[in-house]
């Protein structure tokens, strides 16, 4: 037992072993299975020759979980964490405690997808229709989204939906000169293409023509001014009115709809979310009855469950995935789902009296800091504001802000002159004592806050006080002790099916372990309190985090230069998309619009191209599911002059290694075009293939897929942009708002990367495959897989086709899907790319015998569609049409099913030593559509 | 809205708004209920007026959450973590993250009560069966309990078993020369008042007569020595054999069951147990076949539910509360249930395999150094040894220790002349570089591990090295990977009912709200990284932590000395016992052994006196349930002369503020007896009444009752023991093994007083006592409340009788119980301190929504009740006699039973939202108890 054994021989495992799933002895199993002597034998035998690569990835020698976090805290603790007074759309906030640890720090929450299966999705459904109540309320609007991505692309998806959705023939578009600095930049991004243009106004002359106008409420510099004849005067004019406001003050404010607003926008980051170094926070659209139907993003509406219980759901979800591409104007798909809960869940936790108590204490603050810059003869330049104060300081505003941050806290250097000053929830005294000093000199005798505070009034504008109630609902009157608030996340959490009980087998959305090691940093305070627009050698440790990932990702991809600042995949799409065009433009070749897209590409290709204001053209699939290369030189041809770009997906949508990808690429360049490979699919490829080696000049890649970012329920995401040198300069410096993105969560990637280094990276792409093929032989013999490339093998994904049997039996991918429910699983992506099929997509981090325990269920309701063909189940009364089945619904008194309970709710054994009870029965999706309903609903709705 | 409302009117509410569970407008409704107008009224009403303090609590003003963690963090930054090479009992080891953010971070974890109600248990359970097979197997003995206190307690308990369980007659224990000192210094506290002699020996000699030895394996000085030919001779005279070893040495050594020990003890810290400072962590304790009834704390034993399934619960339950309290023998109750699951968790996630490696590297990490030291010509005393080694430097002890500090390393000073060096799972080849430089100068050269590591033999004795399996049951060979370990976690936390899910109204136990505010800190790496033996000047954050803690309680109680060591409610009654013995014995009457108990005390009460050498003698309880004046009387005058203290709770276990508690202590005291007042029911008192000013001399304080530390499922627990000036000198300075205790936790109770406030802490016990009487004023028309005081009202808990009802319908409190189950509770405490009775004890913390929720679910059980005596139900198959039912049981396609399946599962409408399902039907105790199995059954026991 003890024999010559060294060190080394004894060295902790590395983390790539708890990250897979299987284990040796698993892997020689499922090999067996699939037919391959090695790993290394099946991967050459699935991928193309041409595709992999001959260099091994360069990256450092992986670390252990306890030494990232050594290192990781090392990172942190280079950048400086200073009090913030920037304001600009971003203030610090306490999250309570019981919301940081049971949501933000707990997977039941955050490894959750997206809720597009709405019966094991009901806790976060609810969360977010909290979120839609708050927004909602606050801004007197009727109709809120479930968040969007930050507050300046928040913005100009609204300019967008002005534009789409107004009378107006105007292209022009009038901000505020007064709006946050980061919302025209990213304006300014995304009218270019779309030939709109911006004209900045102070709002107090005549309104130029134009088919929108945006209002910051209360302005950048801190400015409250209200603007309902401005909404009038536009309104009259046929122009939309968006309002950029802070939720905050609205609290205590008039709201934008209540002024006329048909759109407001902004973030909801003060309630609750850390500043995170600029993200991720959830940004906010609500609009005006009328426009419902235009918002951008997701909605969450009330529908009403098989028992006609109210249940929630995604509404009018055929926008999005499966809306018709070319016509496309918004590419927004993730949301900032986890964030938006922790917002929401701030609101519940303080209901409407701490919320004002807050908003008002913050405007004292404000109030009795500009008293004493007055008293201090320091001249104030607005005399109406919330919690921002503007200071005139002729040639010293440069002296102010270094005193100040001398003194511990970071002020806003608006020109040379001015300096801007924003209160916040953890504004004290003291700190006020501080800023006076920094404008009086550290002796100066500065005034005492509470005497100040005795005399000075407020300065809110009395004729924009609000009156109206809000978050009158009895979930923001309920929780206010944390007992009662703890037992409300639990619950909600309960309701819902993530990660952490089950396998998510997502096509496309690489459902892979979010560890724990990779998700403790986020929310040390090192990483938390930093604001975006800190000084840079505050946030040194940031630069390094980022500086290194953008590299690692580079050596990974094979790119030249990445950016980590697109906040979701869409945004990382758009980017590479306007470098193509900027690109094209700085060679004078402004003509080449047209963007070749293929039938089987994901909805956002044809969106994103759209908005970067490029036409689609798509492109044919062969019966394989593979480019149609003949219908390519075609298009290719019909548009040799005007050719933009192609957007191809790698592996393909259809989860194939195409042989043609090289063929592909070269065809284009030779036709003056660009190359964007889609990275969703990087999973197959991380060690194994580089995009750049392949001949592609452009990529995003989903962090939150392939590189271990959670996805929180439906967001956050990250979606980096890659690009090979020539189109580097090209790429737009302002995508999102904040400066790296989301920012606060790139220490999960970074974390990712160094744990596992090249071997690990690698040998979790061969898994990927191993898996995927796994699933495919076993479920060959009972579904038809579809697509498959050479060797009969697929990627890292598998596609089964349900078509036949829906024609023969009337069982389809959704009867399926909420099958599953029943036996504990989250469906594969469904109709995606095809109709009538599920793509599954294990991920190397699944053990074989989660893998087999799906495999099983999957055959097991084969067998129950069997039983339907033979006519043994009734065609309509069975347990797939009826599913998924509630522990109320089998408990009932009354079964008047045909089949029984037990085939019900236990048809494999394993489900009676646990068993996941969905909260509601199958959800009628086309009753919520028809009967939109979108906030809190009564209680009453829920008496039997 | 914006009147002149001041910065102070707009502060944050205190903490106490969120920790108590009522709102002003729900305290309104209840002070109705109960009939009083004010809260003040309610408490003058319901407390003696003599017992009322006339000086409120002088603490610092209230901090805020946000507060409390800087300050926490303030404190934590003048921890210095230095790298532990100290040894002694304790290691560094690495928590796996996905065990300390979803075990040590998680509510639903920590807030778990003690198992007594095994249907809502079974998650924990498991974890602890797991905890006993990972004892069992690797010490080799077939039973081992669900955990001790600490190493040292627990060889003082196996001393205690192998007296009363062995045949000799001596009372001498040995004690091996090289066991643990805290070992040696808490086994001779303990055996003085036993009346057991210890005598230290090598144990190479002669054995002396005794009834016991212990055996440190392997030693203090790392020496591995086997004792199978000790054991021998030992059990020739009729001596037992405990050896107290390291349980990750027993991976690789022949273990202790078989070398012929009878009993096994020891630390299971570094199986992923944060050294913190000392505690808390799981001890362990096994035993040979023979001796399992004799088994000191909890033992989880396997029995079969009502469908004959396999289930655990807590095996031998008689040996505890319900024992015959003069008899008893040990006074354990809290287990270190929390610590045990990690410490199994770690097993489960490493497998044996893991667990090997990890002992193996840390040997050879051992061997090189050792090999390293004897190069540079420093004497290493042992040649066989595990992971310590003793280094002889005549003379340079001090100044090896100081340069290894000096590198940032603590080795342990065993004399002047010897330094011990541990090597753990931390441990790198650079530390023992640095250990080398330590001993050879800084600027030496020393040689490089790698090479000594190929030349370096192992230095284990061959004898010994271990043969034997070890954790080959699935459990530890199935979740190695994180995602398979954390869907373990999830599944089984999910089958249990904690505070995050529901009120647990617990009498006397007071399960309050455990805020995460408080939790925060105690993982925080400069809390969880200190051994308990680093030098005072590395501690000193813990020191001014520890000071001002012991210094709230003494002004919280009236005491003038505390002290936090004891790391449970025992082990404070054993203090606090023994300074009273102490007391008598310095001023020379030592004849006073009698320690009055009344009949309603707490078994423990009367186990402690017992171990404090103290004999027992009952006082009688009137009808009301107050001690027995006349009885006091007599008690006293027939043990005038040998009057040592009285035991009484206050106020009383009945639930009583006693009229008599001030006249009691002056009897007491008059007849030259001290007074010892439980404080187990402290939540009644603080900031209204201190114990100290009522006359008693000692106390011990619940700090996981009244101090919001969780429950943790069955421990960790903190019992500090506060004493009048007089008893100081007197307290024992070894209670447990490490110098302040399980102090990692203390960071808990201190968060909690420091964000309370005098005010807040006086408001809660007014809190606690309204919602006693509120709960006893619903229930008092459906059942008898037993006990009240003046006015008709209960202090902070309320017992309901139902031994009428029993009597009439034949439905006991277990059916009561078993039936709240199925309303989604855990059930109050049954049948203590009145057998036929339920103590209700809601706690401030519980909102009038809950409190209601459970009156409803009460008074809705009395109905079923009724309707067994009335006929309506069957007297045996009803659903008070069937509960818990199981979802698989309601939804089974066979119902046999005369009620329906919606009165069974949905008794009250609310249950239809969020409904808890118990894993397994009621457990047969009988049946358990009768065929005794500790550890995981084979998964052939689960298959149908």
């Amino acid at each position: 037992m003890t024999d010559r054994v060294t060190l080394s021989d004894l060295a902790t495992p590395p983390f790539a072993t708890r990250h897979i799933g299987p284990s040796d002895a698993d892997r020689a199993k499922m090999l067996e299975v699939v037919g391959y002597r090695s790993v290394a034998e099946l991967v050459a035998a699935a991928t193309p020759e041409a595709i992999r690569t001959g260099t091994p990835l360069d990256l450092p020698e992986p670390a252990s979980e306890d030494q990232v976090l050594a290192e990781l805290r090392a990172i942190a603790s280079r950048n400086r964490v200073l009090t913030s007074m920037i304001g600009l759309g971003y203030y610090d906030t306490i999250t309570p405690a019981v919301i940081l640890r049971n949501v933000l720090e707990n997977p039941g929450w955050y490894t959750a997808y997206t809720p597009y299966q709405p019966e094991i999705s009901q806790g976060r459904l609810e969360a977010l229709i909290n979120f839609q109540t708050l927004v909602s309320d606050l801004t007197g609007l009727p109709v809120a989204g479930a968040s969007l991505l930050d507050e300046a692309t928040a913005a100009a998806e609204a300019m967008a939906l002005a534009r789409r959705a107004g009378k107006a023939k105007s292209q022009v578009f009038v901000v505020d000169a007064d709006a946050l600095p980061q919302t025209k930049a990213v304006l300014a991004t995304r009218a270019e293409p779309l030939g709109i243009t911006i004209v900045e106004s102070d709002l107090t002359g005549e309104l130029p023509e134009c088919f929108g106008v945006l209002v910051q409420y209360p302005g950048a510099s801190g400015r409250v001014a209200g603007f309902r004849e401005l909404a009038e005067r536009a309104h009259a004019a046929g122009a939309m009115v968006i309002a950029a406001a802070d939720l905050l003050a609205l609290t205590l404010l008039v709201p934008p709809g209540e002024q006329g607003a048909d759109i407001a926008v902004g973030s909801t980051q003060r309630f609750g979310v850390p500043l995170g170094y600029g993200g991720p926070h959830a940004a906010y659209i609500a609009v005006r009855d009328g426009l419902q139907r235009q918002l951008p993003g997701r909605l969450v509406g009330v529908s009403k469950d098989a028992d006609g219980r109210p249940a929630y759901r995604l509404a009018l979800q055929t926008r999005e995935q499966h809306i018709r591409r070319e016509k496309a104007t918004s590419n927004i798909c993730t949301a900032q789902v986890l964030l938006a809960v922790v917002a929401a869940m701030y609101a519940v936790y303080h209901g409407p009296d701490g919320l004002r108590r807050i908003a008002r204490r913050v405007h004292r603050h404000a109030a009795v800091l500009a008293a004493g810059l007055r008293a201090l003869g320091v001249e104030v330049v607005h005399d109406r504001f919330f919690d921002t104060v503007l200071a005139r300081v002729p040639g010293r505003a440069r002296e102010v802000v270094a005193a100040a941050e001398e003194a511990g806290i970071n002020l806003r250097l608006a020109d040379d002159d001015h300096v801007g000053i924003a209160c916040d929830e953890k504004t004290t005294a003291e700190h006020v004592r501080t800023v006076w000093r920094a404008f009086a000199g550290p002796d100066a005798e500065v005034p005492v806050p509470a005497d100040l505070d005795l005399t000075t009034p407020d300065a809110l504008p009395a004729e924009l006080l609000r009156t109206s109630e809000f978050l009158t609902h009895p979930v923001f009157n309920s929780y206010h002790s944390e007992t009662a608030m703890l037992r409300y996340l639990r619950r909600l959490m309960d309701k819902d099916l993530a990660l952490d009980r089950s396998m998510i087998p997502l096509g496309s959305c690489t459902m892979k372990l979010n560890a724990t090691t990779e998700m403790e940093p986020i929310t040390w305070p090192e990483f938390a309190g930093i604001h975006p627009f800190a000084p840079a050698d505050q946030a040194r440790g940031y630069a390094e985090l980022i500086s290194s990932l953008e590299g690692w990702l580079a050596e990974i991809t094979g790119y030249d230069k990445v950016s980590i600042q697109p906040n979701a995949g869409s945004q990382g799409e758009l980017a590479g998309l306007l470098a193509i065009r900027g690109y094209h433009r700085a060679r004078g070749e402004a003509q080449r619009d047209v963007c070749l897209i293929p039938s089987s590409a994901h909805g956002t290709n044809a969106a994103s191209a759209a908005m970067a204001g490029m036409r689609v053209v798509v492109v044919a699939c062969d019966a394989d599911g593979n480019v149609d290369m003949a219908d390519l030189a075609a298009k290719i041809e019909a548009h040799r002059d005007t050719l933009a770009a192609i957007m191809v997906t790698y592996p393909s949508t259809h989860g194939v290694f195409e042989e043609t990808i090289t063929e592909i690429c070269a065809r284009v360049h030779e036709a003056g075009g660009q190359v964007y490979v889609d990275g969703a699919n990087l999973n197959a490829l991380v060690g194994i293939s580089r995009l750049g080696e392949l001949g592609a000049d452009v990529s995003h890649l989903n962090l939150h897929k392939t590189f271990a970012i959670p996805h929180g329920g439906g967001g956050p995401g990250v979606g980096p942009v890659a690009v090979k040198a020539h189109l580097a300069p090209h790429l737009p410096a302002h995508i999102a708002a904040a400066p790296y993105g989301s920012a606060s969560i790139l220490p999960i990637s970074w974390a990712y990367i160094r744990m596992m280094g090249a071997d690990g990276l690698r040998r979790a792409t061969e898994q990927a495959i191993l898996s995927a093929n796994y699933l495919a032989a076993r479920l060959r013999p009972h579904y038809p897989v579809l697509y498959t490339g050479r060797g009969g093998l697929v990627a890292h994904e598998c596609i089964i086709d349900l078509r036949k049997i829906t024609k023969e039996t009337g069982i389809t991918v959704d009867d399926v899907a909420k099958r599953l429910i029943d036996y504990g699983f989250h469906a594969p992506t469904m109709s995606f790319p095809v109709s009538g099929t599920l793509m599954i997509e294990p991920t190397e981090s699944e053990d074989l015998t989660e893998l087999d325990r799906f495999a099983d269920a999957m055959i097991a309701i084969r067998r129950e569609i069997d039983k339907v063909a033979s006519g043994e189940y009734d065609r309509t009364d069975n347990p797939l049409k009826n599913a998924p089945h509630t522990a109320e619904h089998v408990a009932a008194d009354e079964w008047p099913h045909p089949y029984s309970r037990a085939e019900a709710a236990y048809p494999v054994p394993g489900l009676r030593a646990a068993k996941y009870w969905p909260p509601v029965r199958r959800i009628d999706q086309a009753y919520g559509d028809r009967n939109l309903f979108c906030s809190c609903p009564p209680v009453e709705a829920y008496q039997d």
